[in-house]
C-alpha cells in the first residue's frame, strides 16, 4: 500500500499522477482537514473534496479546485440575498457539501461520510480525513486571528503572519485507519503541499508524527518549494514565520525527524548538494506539474524513489 | 390594509393579481407553513417561497413554483450521490433555503427570516408565516402517516386519506403581526387554496379563527372548487374526508363561522343560487386564472366585493 499525506491543490496534482502509477486499491490518501470551514451552514472540507474529485477524475483542471463544468448560479443568488460570497461553492459542488452536512448531522463520523462520498463517486482508493475531530488551522495576523479560509481566500494571504495554531489538535484522535495505514505502508509520500498549513495539521494530530518516526516504510516528501519560493500560495512566508527557512532546506527541517528522501525540483540542484551532507537522500526531478504527463512522471519518480529507499532501509 | 390568507400555487396566482390592484404597502399576506419540510438538511417553506417569488415577480410561470429560469444541476448531482431526489430544489432556489436555514440556526424566528428574505428580494408587501412554531400537516393514509410533501409530491396524492392532522398546532402561537393584521384589516381575503391543507393549518393556529370571527373586516373567500372538483390537487378528496362536501357548499361549510362573501366560478352559478339561501353573499366570477389579465380581474373583483361587503357590514 502506498500512503500519501496531502493538502488540496498541489497534492491533488500528484494524486492524479499516482492514479496512473499505482492501482487504485493500493493507494491510501490521508488528507488535511485543518482548513475545513462552515460555509452557508454547510460543512466544507476543501482538501478532502479536491482529493475526492481528483480521484474521481472530475477535479476542475481550469480552477484546480471544485468540479469540472460546474456553474455558480446559487453562489450569485446568495450574494444577491446578502449572504457572504467571498468563498465560492459551485452548483454541483454544493451537492457534496449538502450530503456531507446531512450525514454528519445524522451522527456519522467524517471518515465514514468521506468513505460514503468516495463510494458514490466510484473512487476505489482509500481516502481518510486526518481526524474525525475538529482541528482548525488558525493564522495569527497583526489584525487578529483568522481561520485558514479567511486568511487564504478572503484576505488573499496578504496579512503578515505572527503564528500558526492547530486549534483542537491536542485533543484530536487520528481517524480510524490513519495510524494503521502508516504502520503497514509499503511507502509513504508527503505531497508537495504547504508544510505549515496542509501537512502541518496532519502531523499535529497526536500519534501521527510518532507513527511516521516508527514506521518501517520509506518516507518521501516532494518539495512544494521551488527556487526558494512556493510554487503558489504563502508557504514561503508561513515557513519563515514558524522558524524554517523558505527553501528546500526548510522543507527538510519540517520533516527532519522522519524523512528518508526529499524530491526537489531540478532548479534546486545546487541547494540539493548541500542538503545531501546529512542522512537525507535528495533527488532532483521536474516537480512543476503542468500536464498530465508531468503529474504521471513525478508520481512514477516518487514511487520509484520510495521503493529504492525501501530496499536500502530494509 | 388588505390581508390575504393563502397557501402556495392557487394563492400565488391571486396574489400576483392583487399586486396590480392594491399598493404593495397596503397588502399583508399570511402564509401556510404546515407543509414546510426539512430537505437535504435545509428548512424549506414551499408556500412562503411561492408567495415571496410571486411578490418579487420571479415565480416561475411555467412550473407554478420555484424561480423563473432556474436550473436543477445540484438536484441531479444529489441523485447521483444517492440522496433523495423526489422533491426538487433549483440551483437559484437553493439560495433561499440556505439563507433561511442559516438564519434560523442563528436563532432568528421564521417571521424575522421571512421579512429579511422579502427585503432582499425587494418585496414591499408584508409577508407573515402563520406561526414561528412548527406545525406539520400530517396525512393519515392506509399505508401510514405521511407529511404533506410525502403525500403530495412523493406519492402524487394517490393514497386514500383517512384523516388530516395539524401536528403541533395546539401549542403554536400566531407569528407576530398575524392577529393584529386580522383585527385591523380593511378586508380579508381567503385565497383559492386547499381549505384542508393550505388554509386549514392557518385556521388551526390558536387565536386565528377567533380573530376572524371577531374582526369587523369583511371576509371574502375565493373558492378553489370549480364544477364540483378542485382545479388542481386533492382538495376535493381531502374535503370529503374531513366531512365537507366537495363543492362550493363544502367551501362555505369550511369557513361558515366567519365568512361574509364567497366568490365562486361562473360554472357554479346554479349551485350558487342554493347557497344564497342563508346569510352568505355568493358572487360569481371567472376564477380560473390562466393569464395575468385573469389574475388581475379576479383580484379586482374580489377586492371590490370585499369593500362592498364592508359598507354593508359597517
Amino acid at each position: 500500500m502506498i500512503v500519501v499525506l496531502t493538502g488540496g491543490t498541489g497534492g491533488a496534482k500528484l494524486v492524479q499522477g499516482l492514479q496512473h502509477v499505482v492501482a487504485p486499491e493500493k493507494l491510501t490518501v490521508i488528507v488535511n482537514t485543518g482548513d475545513d470551514v462552515e460555509w452557508w451552514g454547510l460543512h466544507v472540507s476543501p482538501d478532502v473534496d479536491s482529493i475526492l474529485y481528483a480521484l474521481a477524475g472530475s477535479l476542475s483542471t481550469e480552477r484546480g479546485w471544485g468540479l469540472e463544468q460546474d456553474s455558480f448560479r446559487c453562489h450569485e443568488r446568495m450574494a444577491l440575498l446578502g449572504q457572504p460570497s467571498w468563498f465560492s461553492l459551485g452548483d454541483l459542488d454544493l451537492a457534496t457539501h449538502l450530503t456531507r452536512t446531512s450525514l454528519l448531522r445524522s451522527g456519522k463520523a467524517l471518515s465514514a461520510v468521506t468513505a460514503e462520498l468516495a463510494l458514490r463517486m466510484q473512487v476505489h482508493s482509500r481516502l481518510l480525513p486526518m481526524s474525525d475531530d475538529r482541528v482548525a488551522t488558525l493564522i495569527e495576523t497583526p489584525g487578529g486571528t483568522l481561520n485558514f479560509q479567511e486568511y487564504f481566500v478572503r484576505e488573499r494571504h496578504q496579512p503578515d503572519v505572527r503564528a500558526v495554531h492547530y486549534a483542537g489538535a491536542e485533543h484530536a484522535q487520528p481517524a480510524p485507519g490513519v495510524l494503521q495505514s502508516l504502520a503497514a505502508a509499503e511507502a509513504i509520500i508527503l505531497a508537495p503541499s504547504n508544510p505549515v498549513t496542509s501537512i502541518g495539521p496532519i502531523l499535529a494530530v497526536p500519534g501521527v508524527r510518532e507513527a511516521l518516526r516508527r514506521t518501517s516504510a520509506p518516507i518521501v516528501a516532494v518539495s512544494p518549494i521551488v527556487g526558494g519560493a512556493a510554487l503558489s500560495g504563502p508557504a514561503g512566508l508561513l515557513m519563515k514565520r514558524v522558524g524554517w527557512s523558505s527553501s528546500i532546506a526548510g522543507v527538510a527541517q519540517a520533516y527532519e525527524d522522519f524523512l528518508d528522501v526529499l524530491v526537489v525540483d531540478l532548479e534546486d540542484h545546487a541547494d540539493a548538494d548541500h542538503l545531501r551532507e546529512g542522512d537525507l537522500h535528495v533527488l532532483c526531478a521536474n516537480t512543476i506539474m503542468k500536464s498530465l504527463e508531468d503529474k504521471q512522471e513525478l508520481a512514477r519518480f516518487t514511487v520509484h524513489a520510495a521503493l529504492q529507499a525501501r530496499s536500502a532501509k530494509v
